[in-house]
């Protein structure tokens, strides 16, 4: 094991019991067929229900809607690329020629699929509840954040404070439709948000939970811009 | 519990500890806010590495590619509504006033739904391993079917196959182009079948991964047709 491989198995954590599990999770395909591909199958999976497992325990008051939302921040390329580069997986990882020559080792695609792989690996090499407690461990600054930040807020509020960071004004909601029975309301709510050029529309059986579904939406509308 | 639930956890092959959350699981939205939604955000990530985990360890030959075809198979909402059928999961439904006057209890999607939140519960109730348990108990015949069928066969081989059952003519594969310096060539290949309307190419590091590559997009590709 070269000084790059144990300086990444340092922030790891995790000492294999198998080492060569870990030499193919930092295998990028450019190197040649025996590579990291089916543990990044793998590793996303385990990190993905990691995760929703950790959000659904940890949140009892989400929806799944903002679970869902919560978790795709958290698993997306950028936030395994800073994991990775926080935890210098890139001088650990092999490289074919071409990608060596152009910089592979600091690519955030190619650092975000190698974690994925080496979870995968953990995984496999020791099992389930291993290969959890590294995750956890791992995200454990991004998960702490979640917990003082947004998540324990109402969706109307998360956007209101967010809003109100980037000196924007406040969000306005209107009701454009009751309909139903009256034991089955159904409420269908537009807001508007200064900046979203997108409409969002929210529906709930009450006017307050169609408000929170749509700010809800809007705030995703917010995060994929 | 009444009768139909009786049912439905004969089938299921696993007695809850907590049964409310059983009673959760099986909770349509239309019947109020205690409804199954988070469990199915649960649930649907527990399927998933389940299936993931399994495919790897059963397919130790098959590309990150193929293996996420087959789980989309095996996890898509017809497949799960097929199971819950089969358990008898409808009649265990609770339903809003709506959906039960509708027939929302045989309605796939709810099903499918249901099924993955059962899924959830049996997580939060058993933990990961009589979760993954019965997920692979009530997926056995799906899975040995795969093991018969399909995947042990390189993707030329299957999409022959493939054709002929269906009485069409063997696919042609042409050299499009030979890139690269000798050590590293990549060839890019047209796979032509007859009666995709599509262009599938694919390419490779030689003119069989090539070839194979694009057997396995055209294979993907008729199996959204």
């Amino acid at each position: 094991m070269d000084d790059a491989v144990r300086d990444f198995v340092g922030h790891l954590g995790y000492e294999f019991a198998d080492p060569a599990l870990l030499e193919r999770a930092l295998t990028h395909r450019s190197r040649g067929s025996n590579n990291n591909e089916r543990l990044e199958f793998l590793g996303d999976s385990a990190l993905g229900f990691t995760i929703s497992a950790f959000l659904f325990q940890q949140f009892p008051d989400l929806s799944e809607g903002e679970l869902t939302r919560l978790r795709a921040r958290l698993v997306r390329k950028e936030s395994l690329a800073e994991l990775a580069r926080r935890m210098e997986l890139g001088p650990a990882l092999r490289l074919g020629a071409g990608e060596l020559r152009t910089g592979g080792f600091d690519r955030g695609s190619i650092l975000a699929d190698a974690l994925e792989a080496v979870f995968g690996a953990v995984y496999v090499d020791g099992g389930f509840d291993t290969a959890r407690d590294v995750i956890l461990r791992i995200y454990r600054d991004k998960l702490v954040a979640l917990d003082e930040d947004a998540s324990a807020k109402d969706p109307k509020t998360r956007l209101q404070e967010h809003l109100q960071s980037h000196g924007l004004p406040t969000p306005t909601y209107e009701v454009i439709e009751v309909s139903g029975q009256a034991h089955a309301q159904r409420f269908d709510v537009r807001c508007q948000v200064p900046g979203l050029t997108v409409e969002v529309r929210g529906t709930g059986r009450s006017r307050r939970a169609a408000e929170q579904d749509a700010a809800q939406k809007a705030l995703a509308a917010l995060d994929e811009d």
